[in-house]
């Protein structure tokens, strides 16, 4: 079985790559829920749902998230009922008929994982996807509001402010407290490879390595990790990662990434642009393989897969 | 001030006369709130709604209930998830975001009048639409089930079970704790005219009454008071109150509905068809009109309106 660590679309397009070359039903994610939130009265797991929908092949071209042949039409009445206050974290109708799905799922006491388990049967995928936690667990950010420090929730800061104010702290409130959800820890231990995929280090895969005892399982285990570093030429592909890296006190680059996985993986495949950071890379204690790592398509991430698999390398040491 | 005591559709229609002859603003509609239920994670008042979408001219008119040009993702991809178990509450994209703004609201601490009220405003509504309560009451039939006896909620037997099953029992759980809301034992105290509105007398409009001192409020003014029958020529004109009232042990007519009534009314309306009921009624100690009471348009809507508030008058005696 592999294991991939997960966050939301770099992660979704890693898994993609790697259904194309493994078995998908012999695949484990293990996904970030620190983004999770309850919104006019209904759970959305932005992270779970980008990753089935990205596999299903139903994933909207057009937002990068939720549904494709979407409608928007219940968004629309809650922005006119509230002026446009409410809203700003967008659901389509189709979309929402899975938060619906799952919220009236965990009210009859199902589990998250249970949930997430028939959402994905729904829409055909074999993947197992488990989210890293039944508790609750929820990234918090530290930004600067009106000149002072305020801690919001991370859609608050991704979302409704587009990431575009610096964020001085990250916090996962009620970590200490949860426990890694049922059959993470083992799917860990028993896993033949794990990769870390490429997402961001500080809001999407560090929640998961928090959580209930999943960074010493992962490190217990960490000759047969591969990480992909998610900033390619000192960038994101997506989302904020460069930019809080620096923020936080980090390099934003490969090698920056690489110092805070290598406790975790043996193994970091950086981009072909960034060759010249293999040695920084391995100067952390892993390995660095040097490869394109741009998904930008189908076979391009099937391609990454078999690198980060170790079907086929090229390893500069 | 012209206070109605309101159901549903038919207190609807009603009120949609009334604001033809009376300043809409002068108007205060108390309405049912023991049909209201949270489905999956949002809360849904359907009496509330109906009385707001028809006074807009929203109303949908192909299903009676709901927003007109209506889409329906989100309740078609609830059904694919669950297999049909789920989704037998049909909910509108549109409609969904009125539901999504009320859970909000009231998740941020705002009452469930003001977000009525909020919700009336935003559809141009000007008659003041009180719930009957803040506090939780909830209606409950007893149906059988598989032979036995079970207690239902009310959109159980009303929607799912679509009332075809006989009722042997109604009950408002936690009335006995609920206080009437803010302002309506004033209104009814104050009010120059109250309509008992052509409602289920047993399911929308005894709830009303079984709340906090609402009873012996309107009982305290029963002379200004004018119920208008929602039973016309034994039938009720939409859903189950003919049936109910048999089943329960009450006589399915105007004349059964007015043994109800007479405490609380001084006079009641009755439908051409139910003249010869006219002695009937009046036996209860209640005074009876006879006039067309099938509001099938505007015009016959603000007709009955007249005839209610007095403007016009045909009285038997």
């Amino acid at each position: 079985m592999i294991l991939a660590l997960a966050g939301g679309v770099g992660a979704a397009r890693m898994l993609s790559g790697l259904v194309q070359v493994v078995e998908p039903s012999r695949i484990t994610a293990v996904v970030n829920t620190g983004d999770d939130l309850v919104l006019h009265g209904v759970k959305v797991c932005p992270d779970l749902d980008t990753v089935t929908y990205t596999l299903a092949g139903m994933i909207n071209p057009e937002t990068g998230w939720g549904l494709r042949d979407e409608t928007w039409s219940a968004m629309a009445e809650l922005r006119e009922y509230s002026r446009g206050r409410l809203g700003w974290f967008n659901l389509g109708d189709r979309d929402l008929g899975t938060h619906l799905y799952r919220t009236s799922r965990l009210a009859e006491g199902a589990t998250l994982s249970a949930v997430a388990a028939e959402i994905a049967l729904r829409w055909g995928v074999h993947c197992r996807l488990l989210p890293m936690t039944h508790d609750r667990v929820e990234t918090k950010v530290v930004i600067t509001v009106d000149g002072a420090d305020a801690e919001v929730d991370f859609q608050e800061y991704f979302v409704h402010r587009r990431h575009a104010v610096a964020v001085s702290a990250v916090r996962f409130a009620g970590v200490d407290s949860a426990s890694a959800a049922p059959g993470v820890l083992e799917s860990i231990s028993s896993a033949e490879r794990i990769v870390i995929c490429p997402s961001n280090p500080l809001v999407s895969i560090a929640p998961i390595l928090a959580t209930g005892g999943i960074a010493e399982a992962v490190a217990a285990v960490r000759s047969k990790v591969t990480a992909v570093s998610p900033i390619v030429g000192g960038r994101a592909l997506k989302g904020p990662a460069d930019r809080m890296l620096s923020e936080l006190g980090h390099t934003s680059d490969a090698a920056g990434v690489a110092r805070l996985w290598a406790p975790y993986a043996a193994t970091m495949v950086i981009d072909e642009v960034d060759a010249g950071l293999a040695t920084a890379v391995e100067d952390t204690g892993m390995r660095a393989i040097v490869a394109p790592t741009v998904m930008s398509d189908a076979g391009k991430a099937a391609a990454l897969a078999e690198v980060v698999l170790g079907q086929e390398k090229e390893s500069r040491s």
